[in-house]
C-alpha cells in the first residue's frame, strides 16, 4: 500500500520525539522532573501551577509512552512518578532546546546554567563525527537515509 | 510585581524553544529547510503534502519569529524561504530530537543517519564538561541559576 504523503507517513525521529514532548506544559513536567528530581503530582501541580486535570492527563500520557512509572503513594494521598531510562534518556533534547532558547529567546540571559555536578563545569553540546572526531560547521553536516528508511517511504 | 505561577511566568528557554519548533508540522518544515535545503514554497507543499494555508501560516510564523526570511520570487510565482542564522542554529536541537526518537521510537533503525559531508562519518552528540572535559553520565548534571535567573522568579 502506497502512503500518502501526509503527517501520517512521516517516519521522522525528531517528529516522533515531538509528539512526546513538544509541547510546553508536558516539556515543563520533563524538565521538573529531569532537573529537580520531581516526583510527586502535588509538588508538579505547586511548582507549575497547571490545572489538576491537565497535569494528570500529561502524566498518564507519559506513564503510557514509558516516560515514567506511577508508583502508589507511600503515607500520602498523591501518586508518584518516576523517570525511567527512556524518560531520562530526554535530557540531552532538553538541553539542545535550552542552548537555542538560551540564544535567541533569553534576552537577561540564560534562567538556568547545565552544570557537571562533580566539578560545577558547564555543560557544552557539542557534535563530533565518529570518524575524523572534528566538529563540524552546521553547513556541513548532511543526511543519509538510514535502515529504517525504506519502510515507510 | 509578584508573578502567578502560571506558564506566562516560566522563565524556560527550552520552553520559548518549542514555542517556535514544538509542533509537528513546525518541525517538519524547519526540518525540511535545514538538511534537504528546501526554499519554495511549492517545494514544502509537495515535500509534506500539507494543506497551502497551514504551511503559510506557519512559514509566516518563522520569517515574523527571524527562523527565516521571505524573498520574493524570482521568476515563478512562488516565494522563496532561507533559514537565517536563527533558524540554522535549530539544528543541534533537531538532531538531538532525533537522536531520542532513534532509540526509543524508531522500531525499523533510523530512518536517517546525520552526517559529516567531508567524511561521510556519523554525527554524535555529545555532552561535554567545559572544566573537566568529561562526558557525565545523565545523572551527573544538575543545573544552576544564570544570569537571566532573577528576571521574573
Amino acid at each position: 500500500m502506497a502512503l500518502g504523503n501526509t503527517y501520517e507517513s512521516e517516519n521522522c525521529s525528531a517528529a516522533r520525539a515531538l509528539e512526546v514532548i513538544g509541547e510546553r506544559w508536558s516539556l515543563l513536567i520533563i524538565r521538573d522532573a529531569l532537573f529537580r528530581g520531581t516526583t510527586r503530582f502535588s509538588d508538579f501541580q505547586r511548582d507549575l501551577g497547571l490545572a489538576r486535570n491537565v497535569l494528570a492527563s500529561r502524566l498518564d500520557g507519559f506513564v503510557e509512552a514509558g516516560l515514567m512509572t506511577r508508583r502508589p503513594p507511600e503515607n500520602g494521598a498523591y501518586h508518584e512518578y518516576q523517570l525511567t531510562r527512556k524518560g531520562l534518556d530526554l535530557k540531552p533534547a532538553v538541553i539542545a532546546l535550552t542552548i537555542w532558547g538560551d540564544r535567541w529567546a533569553a534576552p537577561n540571559g540564560p534562567p538556568i546554567i547545565y552544570r557537571h555536578d562533580a566539578c560545577e563545569g558547564e555543560i557544552e553540546l557539542q557534535l563530533v563525527c565518529n570518524k575524523c572526531g572534528e566538529q563540524p560547521a552546521m553547513d556541513q553536516i548532511g543526511v543519509t537515509p538510514g535502515p529504517g528508511f525504506a519502510v515507510t517511504h
